[in-house]
């Protein structure tokens, strides 16, 4: 048994569902399958839109509506041979129906909770799994079209609903026992709570479903197709010479995919990494290419450095005051104040004397953050033995991400060497003992400088 | 008005206390001052020492008490001449009674109070205040000798007593104020509490008073003088080419002390450093030595690094797991752990990805603290979504501290580059944006070396 | 100026509202007046079960709908001329409208927000209001209808929203000061937050929106016309001989109505009791009936108590256990326990051996509230140090309330005496030193024989 | 087995002890013994007062030891024979001379710590025990001396330690198990924590000890014996015609002995009430008296009503305000205040309306409770929602205990009736539907009158 997910740019039309169903059928050749789908490119986001338009009142919502069946039923048309469409074409006209239903009713009650909002993007995956699984009749594929939310249940936190895994599992190892079809067909994203409503698995969210499918089943392998030949060395829109990584380890594709390469989202992975299940990501628009082969054992050869990976619109907070010194309890309370407002800390350092610390959030999160933690140490501030809090925006963290690094002493004398010698200030650095990466600071504007001469010194020559 | 501080070892012997006296009796040619001292060399140990063998039972303790005895007496010998030496060495003697009867005391109840040791204690720098103003009694130094303790208050928290500034500027001043000698003496250390019990102000001790009085009397200078001349830019036991720092700034001065240069203890600074008033490091065995000058303003020259500091016995603690990705608040249940069992975070930081999270600490530490956060993470760690800590020894910290290093592009190459050419594993770095430091984690046995390549690389060739 | 407010029965029928304006007028003529309707009686529940209804996609709301309709159209059939009915009729039709969309985006979205039910419920007072000033203007009475929502203002905790008192008083004064009428009429119950939303003030809401606005003005006298000529000794249902009050305190009056009287919810009475604003309860229907009225000055006169109040459905938990002896902190943790599942301690008593404690709470938080409690000790109750939470139902608890029985020796003993001599087993006692009553739990079954003796006993006979 | 455990006033005198022995010879001719003796009488605080003296620099505690010594001497003079007395004087002189140099100790540093003061103590218990057992020496009475300090292992929370049951089981066996004698004697109240140094079990210390061993060894009874012939139906001091109680339930002692009759200290009784094993109150100088037996079934027959109970100083604290309705938390906020304060709640009461709750506490808590809660209610009393606490003294909380008064519908009419009709006011009630007692609170000026009118009434006629 293979899990096979394919995103939502490979079924975004007519001619890539071609593509991804003859991967599937050469798949199926040699054992049996179940795929996996996201929406449609671009439908999930458009469905939202119409949810939100609908919410202040604009009647706008009804156009994006009308795009969204104008784009199905294309997509229905280019896809069907005219003998099969009409049941299909049906189908497409019945769920629009209910959105707009739906819409409506966000537009009349002038709210729509989280309950609501995944009611609506479910449709994108439901329709676009039906529409191929027809098309898959059309062309005599045998095969089972399963709603996912039969077997995936979850707790009942719209918008990011957490899996609960036994009955999960359950289900769809019964479901798949019970099915005489070597091919199966499944919407992403989508779940259900034990009440039925409909509930969705958050950011990446159909990676995870194929994941938990993969896990559940004990599948041989899990692949996601996607639109580039897997994970590179750096960003290619700002490295030129990027390349593509041909293996690497679960723990390093996390560290990579963190930030830059946004092929894989962290916490979706974790089914297949506890059961050691090789993950590959291919290009369903270029299948004979290598992809990225994503295992338990890190890669073995010559090369120790994986890939750069970076984030942008960092700010940068310092805590600083002789009142920290050797007192126990200091971290704790800073890290109180930023858990307690939700900020998520990306990256901290805190030097030998304890004068200060510092920490780099989102940019979004630095007007709540410098808040809290003022008040945090409010009256250590007004007493002088700690400074109001510190911040600055406008910068970039860069990681190195490589397996092996701890034991290769001339890595960071290599990295900073590289980027001192090209006139960029690192303003903050972070590598910790057991990580695999060292993570630099650097000002915004000298991020593209920063990752291609990092590129060229780790990638582009062969060094030691 | 100048305050003078004189550690244990320049006036451990008669001769040394002839050099002290020099050197006060010149400055106080100028302008009045007040001059602190520290026990006698070793004294305070053995008063420790005698109170801990009571405490335990031995009888040892009367043996240490005989040789305190004896050392005051010699000392008291050597330096008055005999006509004048009885009333001190009756005051020498009966002091020495007390001690015994509080060690008596001791040994009967077996056990010995934060109290009772601070009031032990006091008698190192009150015995060897008192026998330096009859020396200069016996001079014809015109002075007066001040009991700190009734100038110094602080509340009741034995062993580490905080200082209650409002009532004791209030009682320097009027005491200062009345005082018609241009020289006062006084011991440092001691202070008392609002029951009149004997306290003690914890390690660095004499340096506080002294810097509690100069920021009292607005003194234009404090003085502390020690046996060596002045902050050194790298310890000289590990690094032979180490040179002496002419100037420097409080906030280098503190990063510098934390480790490595015991000359001065950080908090005991912020009394003067808040009110700007400049700090000399001066040798009594080499007065005419430059020694260090600390000051608000930092150095402008061209040398941009001041030194280097470090510290051993360090454990590296990682956290390590998926299940950290995106939580916010992980870091804050790390430090409450830690914080919770008082274990002091030398070092800390986590890369960008936030897969791993390591804190350096002290080896005294470790064993508190891999149970605390184990335990805290109990059920993540049973999940499996986090791995139990990992914790490592024989680490030192090094770090490079300068004032301006932040704006500086080529030092982390320069610094990274030395130690990755000489095969040195760096295995944790952290650098904050307002730092003064970058600080790196080493193995104990690449120590010496990592010290001497970076002291040859920063301090002893021209560079940029 | 005086505040009158008329609940639902006195604006339930086209008679009842020629009564209401009947008072109205006669009281607007010695005096400008504010008055302030509730829904006409019956109708909020009806939007409350439409909304419901559509939640649970029951297709029945539409026929509530309709029922809504005919009422709102009868009533203005039955109340204005025919000639002036069109406006009238139009306008509530339009308003059955936006019930009926906001009805039909619930069924669509299977889902009724707080929100939503706010707006919806809000339909109640604002129809009710407008007809009834339809009527006052055919009626040739010259007055002003305002919208409360333009005055009251809330925060946005949509369901119990809490008044933000100062924005709110300025509003009202300001609009009261610009009027030129002498009679305005306001719909009760509905306010509105910072964006406009509409809210609602939750039980009790039109009293609410009475003292609100009596005390923003400074009224000289609130008025609560209801259908009952004030607040009665006993509950008339349970209690032949139950006499109405003349005269109570604030104090007493929120006694008696905590329950049996359901006349007053207290917390509404606070901004008038605050200003001393004397308040009447009176009978629309018997005008010329006294009433009762509750002023800050007690009741003389010698009749020393005032009333008896009861609530059934009542469940005692009893914890016990020798490891309560002389622990600080256990009623703590109790009550922690209680509190952290929003149970409401309807009594509480522990006798002076702390052996055990006994606490009364709603039936409907049993299950819960003996959950909570029992894990709160589960470790002293697997000691055995603790017994596990013993819990009984079907009790009642009665009250006798007056404002001076804490001085008069021989009430506990005459109120006991009865209930003794009449076989009648009181299971739990509380009287507070400062309370105004001693309230006593009994079973259920025995509930109206309790209230009947004790009836007898203090307002029945002539006692001491 | 049995264990007798005689207190102080038992061992005060010689001739009390020869009472003593001749009760435990009798008893050991049927079965062995265990006898558990308290220190001679007046001792345990004279030992603290010489403590405490010679904390505060007093001399005078050397006078008290001599007074301490002078009593042991003359009751070994007057105990032995003279021909046996040496050894056992030479004993006490030894201890006395270890007391002096404990208090010596003390003196000089000012300062007696929890560690040094159990040890202190301990001498009263293991002198008086040792001169007892030399003076069965010297009858011919074989026994075995034990010291209870190497059976009873507590942590090492001095001053009141607890005892670690596991490990004290344990060691009892084995060493009751090993002996070959028919009596052993013990010392009570001492034990010792897991580094041998001496700890006490607190107050009611000796009750403790016997109870523990009673449990320990499965006794067929644990006989406390005193200098009354039992527990009393009221304080006989108070109530001239108290009359002892012949049989009554462990529940119904606690109840009783927690204050009024001090025979029984509760938590002490724990350890035989677990195990279900009879205990006897009895009077060491009328032995032929009946005194109170108490176990676990309740006495059956027509009386129903155990005894009364009263405690004095009690500081009544009301909290009332309309901000309290309805809000769940309202008394964990106030429970966590006086918890927070180690304020011991006594009773408690709060009515129906939740208008107020009322706690009765110490005075000598009353300072601290009022404190704690007025800050604990800071912003609501500002706001004016609730007023600030009030407290009023001087009163007494008087309890009427029985085991089944809940089923008894005219008990608390026969009671409140008795106060009423002797004009005795009843400022608060508390009765928990299972306790075993209803408490009033009254004025102390009607202490007596109340115990006497309730005694009356309850104990000296026949009702029913």
């Amino acid at each position: 048994m293979r899990v096979l997910k394919f995103g939502g740019s490979s079924v975004a039309t007519p001619q890539s569902v071609e593509a991804v169903l003859s991967i599937v059928k050469q798949s199926a050749e040699k054992r049996p399958i179940a795929f996996v789908v996201s929406a449609m490119g671009g439908i999930t986001d458009m469905l939202l839109m119409a949810g939100r338009l609908a919410t202040v009142q604009s009647e706008e919502y009804k156009q994006i509506i009308a795009e969204i069946e104008n784009r199905f039923l294309e997509y229905v048309r280019h896809m069907l041979p005219i003998t099969t469409q009409s049941a299909t074409l049906s189908m497409v006209k019945q769920q629009i129906n209910t959105i707009e239903e739906i819409c409506n009713g966000v537009f009349v009650l002038q709210e729509m909770s989280p309950r609501t909002s995944d009611r609506l993007v479910s449709f994108g995956e439901l329709i676009t799994s039906r529409i191929i699984s027809a098309k898959m009749e059309a062309d005599g594929i045998p095969h089972a079209w399963i709603d996912s939310r039969e077997l995936i249940k979850t707790n009942s936190k719209f918008g990011h609903a957490a899996v609960s895994f036994s009955a999960t599992n359950r289900l769809i190892r019964k479901c798949f026992e019970a099915s005489t079809e070597r091919i199966a067909i499944l919407p992403g994203f989508v779940a259900s709570d034990d009440f039925g409503n409909t509930t969705t698995l958050g950011r990446g969210g159909s990676d995870y479903t194929a994941a938990i499918l993969a896990a559940a089943l004990s599948a041989s392998r899990l692949e996601i197709w996607t639109d580039v030949s897997g994970m590179m060395t750096a960003d290619p829109r700002q490295v030129r010479n990027a390349k593509p990584i041909e293996s690497i380890s679960y723990q390093e594709a996390m560290e990579l995919s963190h930030f830059g390469a946004k092929v894989l989202y962290p916490p979706t992975v974790q089914p297949v990494m506890r059961k050691k299940i090789p993950l590959w990501i291919k290009n369903t628009f270029a299948p004979a290419d290598h992809g990225t082969l994503i295992t338990d054992s890190a890669h073995d050869g010559s090369e120790k450095i994986s890939g750069l990976s970076s984030i942008s619109s960092i700010a940068l907070l310092s805590l600083e005051g002789a009142g920290m010194v050797g007192i126990p309890g200091f971290s704790k309370r800073l890290f109180a104040a930023l858990a307690g407002e939700g900020v998520n800390v990306i990256l901290i350092t805190q030097g030998s004397s304890e004068h200060s610390i510092c920490v780099a959030i989102s940019e979004s999160d630095e007007y709540r953050a410098v808040n809290a933690v003022n008040q945090a140490f409010h009256s250590e501030i007004a007493e002088g033995v700690v400074y109001p809090i510190k911040s600055e925006r406008d910068f970039s963290v860069v990681a190195l991400v490589g397996n092996s690094m701890v034991n290769q002493p001339g890595i960071s004398g290599r990295m900073f060497g590289a980027l001192g010698r090209n006139g960029i200030n690192v303003r903050a650095i972070a590598q910790g003992s057991s990580e695999r990466n060292i993570s630099t600071v650097i000002s915004t504007s000298d991020l593209r400088k920063a990752l291609n001469v990092l590129h060229e010194s780790f990638f582009e020559t062969s060094y030691k």
